[in-house]
């Protein structure tokens, strides 16, 4: 198992659990648990693999990924009584999720020789879309869209990763410090409650 | 024309009446009425196309599939008097098509040399992608998400499927066998509106 | 570059406009307005690539697309005061669009050797998609589904383009009186309100 593997691992460790505790916080029975837990860790992957052409997709040939959701599920489910602030953990492992999995998704691109820009755009793809599917089945308002810093934070990793990367840093830091660099900006700017710019005049948004 | 082509092709009639007589019962346009109708009977087999990688999708050289689609729709429309009960009906054809569709992925996830857990997997999203899109087009709750049986039934048949395997029976009993288990599964569990067991204690449900 | 192309960069131009200009009427941030001209304008190509199986999808090797759709933002942003009826620009720039992309869907289907049938829809997606999740993400009904042509202007445009290739016309012709027929077929149904004939009797509307 290399470095980018035992990321991977972790990020899909994080999201299962991500999807679980969404999934219980809507009282869903023990199959649509396990479906949100899935399309969590698995989404954002699934379609990466699909634009980069990398057959076949991950999940499909790795029973590992299937069996570490059905224990982060099981596992969830025993400890939700301690996990009591569900918003708060839900919020901590979503952070860690899409900052492994920005790491993975750049990796992936750079190995299939994409433009660095393009590789960004992959990383965010890889991190953000596994939630957002999430949210639209548990119907929630998707994460990506409710004007707070979410994938920001995974573009803003793409380029310290690739910042890092001229500097010839070995890989394991570089890995590292982008991830971190992800976590940190998406808790730090909900923490803060830091927001993008605005691009309008205050005129444009009161005549709204 | 194989037994699993035959399958596929009833699958293909039964999505495509369930996804025009939803269209009907909203009063969609003609060409409304084809789209639902083909995306019902034609989104599953895509999906579960792209995942594995089977290239050209299913329904893109296979004229028969179109038309088929097309005749499914005219016929729908001339009988829809007939079909009085349009939501009886609906679900009847809607019941007979996963379990169609879940025998032709678990098939096709088999031929590609997939783990069992993963054919089970491709034979749900087979069954239940189609419908989902048409509810999601429609402006239902997708029927997966309605806290009934539904994809279970396909997690059922799936399981029956590889036990039958595992003693030798010639596959047009197995197919038929999983299939036919399918669609009792998701009948009987709407008559008898059967649910699955909550993993919740009592508390926590009221405390919701 | 070839005909094909510059169709192809005109309908990138066209349909990140509008993207940017549905993203300016609801008010987005930076980041949201870039995603959804990214996804308007690529969306549709993305989902013909991943059905036809062309590798690598379009814009993942194409970097020209991605600063076209970023200069189409900050253009947009600038002149927004000048575009001041967004309703009636957006929808200019939407006819416009889709009338190219149904072109290049076209296009490419003949090139991976589909049948006329089967290049109409592939040329419908192209042109439809993107708008479609545009709708979606900005929380619009999606324009496919308001009852009016829309997919349909596109078929007509497909049905065009295959009997004038049967008069041995040159391709230029061909592909310009295709996309113009969309484009047309598309204002003058919207400026005349012309709706499809609804294939049911007024007593079934009524009793619904």
């Amino acid at each position: 198992m290399n470095f980018i593997e035992i990321i991977d691992f972790l990020g899909i460790i994080a999201f299962a659990i991500s999807g679980a505790l969404a999934a219980f916080s809507k009282k869903l029975d023990p199959f649509g648990i396990v479906i949100i837990a899935f399309v969590t860790a698995a989404g954002g992957g699934t379609l990466r693999d699909v634009l980069i052409g990398v057959q076949p997709i991950s999940w499909m040939r790795n029973m590992n990924l299937i069996y570490t959701i059905l224990a982060c599920v099981v596992i969830t489910f025993i400890f939700r009584a301690q996990l009591a602030k569900l918003r708060k953990t839900l919020f901590l492992f979503d952070a860690i999720g899409i900052g492994l999995y920005t790491v993975v998704g750049l990796e992936m691109g750079l190995a299939a020789g994409l433009h660095p820009l393009i590789c960004i755009i992959i990383g965010c793809i890889t991190a953000c879309f596994g939630g957002v599917l999430r949210d639209i089945l548990i119907n929630e308002i998707p994460v990506i869209f409710r004007k707070n810093i979410y994938a920001t934070a995974c573009i803003i990793g793409g380029m310290v990763y690739f910042i890092l990367l001229k500097f010839n840093l070995p890989n394991n830091i570089v890995f590292t410090a982008s991830a971190v660099t992800v976590i940190l900006t998406r808790v730090l700017a909900v923490v803060f409650k830091i927001k993008l710019p605005s691009p309008y005049s205050k005129n444009e948004i009161i005549n709204k």
